[in-house]
């Protein structure tokens, strides 16, 4: 593994020399993580003129299952406060080598913590390395993609274990917690994201935080949940009908939501626009008269983070690679009614080897509990 | 409860008016939550001239459980990205209100949103609010306390239902799990920080994150968890003996930090300084040779975020005030070998009160399991 690391952090080298600075400093955790092999608490990695050093304030090896340092990279462990910021220790010792300017990372460093560095590194130009971590990351290779596959797996047996229970009186936080234990008993770093259960007027909502409410007869039972595994997050969203047959509106709602589903999942193709995909999946909705009512986007990509580039939005810009996972989620909630959403995490490939791949594998039948 | 916080914001509005600033941008979702009773996602706070105004993106009501905005707050809901960042919209609507300086959380907003904020609001000077909100959220309130209290009860609930269930065989992660359902079956919002669960060679360890490492006869179990309640985080750290009789060795570390936790919890008066505190319980175990195994600090506040200040730390500054919640959480862990830890929180009270008042009350004896 120490060569993919390696050449990350070489990809990112070549970048920055193009953008004019000779060393870089990336804070943001999940950017660390990608070209270090783990990200300790409060570690930062220094890319300078002569080697690559991560500065972190506690043993890199404190925790176990967030992965581990590289090999080849120097470590250095800093005392705690008032030993200080990593990120000030490594603009200094940037400064000392002979750097004449620091790339940093804007969009994370706070202003405070960017004026300590400045005030430390003097003759330091600092830059903005801008989010060229985050465009590295958006490609994933195999490894990448193989530990999303396991991840969705796993996500897909907690869910399976789920369907094959009691539901009726038990309530979204109750089933929440359930569905997390099971992701941990399968194998699983942990949730990639708080689990998401939504019954009757509350299914649908994207991001419902589970609530005290029980699952009653006739509700929508609305599910999304995902597996952090090696770090990778995945996701996966299904709706179900609680009791023995749907009302009409649930089956039309359904099958609209699911026609919008299939709709953005069969225009991932490496080269289609991100907007392109959106609208896809977006215009069924709208045809049907929702539009209004529906969430600023329909997917986003996965990886380290459960919500990464590219986004999936009418405003979006940017193409679709392969090798590229993403989500697709459209949903419809009517308040006071509840709603429906569905969503799988896929990975986009060429069509000569079978289109995108589906990874969260559960099916999307409307299924009656 | 709404003119609980009006007066928190004409408390913050007065010093600001005294730092010069006519007009505040709160963005630090704890912050927010505090002068506001929410943070709904993304949401920020304009103390304007006239005016206080919540801006945030989802409609505030779309969290059940994280608290609503006060009544009398007007709350203004921004469209979705591209409508943009809320609290670009804030700083436009202070330049347009006619202020001429707005104060920002320099600690909290990232060079990157700093700008995009300068540059919409191009008449406006732009201060630095500082760390004027966490002052303000030092000393608590009855009401905030008495939410640490019930928060208190339910993480001393889930700790000792854990004890009564049999231990050995089971992994660090799977007993954390249980402690977190526990803690949501006793009425928890959630935990209030992910629990701590750590066996044998880990035991003792700060922040140790569960592991497959299963419960063994002779081990330390060291546990940390705490409950979050109407947003309120506390936290209780105990550590046990797997098996009938504790081995000598376990016995004498077990004393050493619970006399270094009694002589911390001791030293809690009004008045005190923080470093008093912290050297009260570090001298306990610095005589007996365990100086450089010692954590940065040995205590912290707690309140709607589990690490608050004070810091109880050497270098600590300031002074304790009554009604200040803090933890105190001496340990001692030896490589290979594993430790202990015992963390209490407790409000801060004059002694005519009774001294300082301990929230959670499981015992500290050395329990053999």
């Amino acid at each position: 593994m120490s060569e993919v690391y390696a050449a990350r952090r070489t990809r990112l080298r070549e970048r920055c020399h193009a953008g004019g600075s000779a060393a870089a400093l990336v804070t943001r955790p999940a950017n660390v993580r990608y070209l270090a092999g783990a990200s300790p608490h409060g570690a930062v990695l220094l890319l300078a003129k002569h080697e690559d050093l991560l500065l972190c304030q506690s043993p890199p090896d404190d925790r176990p299952y967030e992965g581990r340092p590289d090999e080849t990279l120097r470590v250095q462990v800093l005392p705690h406060p008032p030993g200080g910021d990593p990120a000030v220790a490594a603009a200094d010792l940037a400064q000392s080598q002979g750097a004449d300017s620091l790339a940093v990372e804007e969009h994370h460093l706070t202003v405070a913590r960017h004026r300590a560095l400045a005030s430390v590194a003097t003759r330091l130009r600092l830059a903005d390395l801008g989010s060229a971590v985050e465009q590295l990351r958006v490609v994933k290779d195999e490894e990448e993609i193989s530990n999303l596959r396991i991840g969705a797996e796993i996500a897909d047996q907690a869910l399976g274990e789920l369907l094959e229970s009691i539901l009726v009186g038990r309530t979204e936080r109750h089933l929440a917690l359930e569905l997390e234990r099971r992701l941990v008993d399968h194998g699983a770093d942990g949730p990639a994201f708080p689990t998401s259960v939504a019954t009757g007027p509350n299914a649908g909502r994207r991001g419902h935080r589970p609530t005290d409410r029980r699952v009653e007869e006739g509700d929508f039972l609305s599910v999304c949940l995902g597996a952090a595994y090696r770090g990778y997050r995945c996701e996966i969203g299904r709706t179900f009908v609680i009791g023995t047959s749907p009302a009409d509106w649930q089956i039309q709602l359904y099958d609209l939501v699911f026609a919008a589903q299939r709709a953005g999942r069969e225009a991932l193709t490496p080269g289609a626009t991100c907007r392109d995909v959106d609208r896809a999946a977006r215009q069924v909705l709208d045809s049907a008269g929702f539009a209004e009512r529906l969430q600023p986007l329909t997917g986003h990509g996965v990886g380290l983070e459960i919500d990464e580039d590219p986004q999936l939005a009418p405003s979006a810009m940017g193409k679709l690679d392969a090798c590229v996972p993403v989500t697709v989620e459209p949903g419809v909630h009517l308040p006071g009614r509840g709603g429906v959403r569905i969503d799988d995490t896929l990975v986009v490939r060429p069509e000569a080897d079978g289109g995108p791949e589906l990874l969260t594998i559960t099916t999307k039948e409307l299924l009656a509990l």
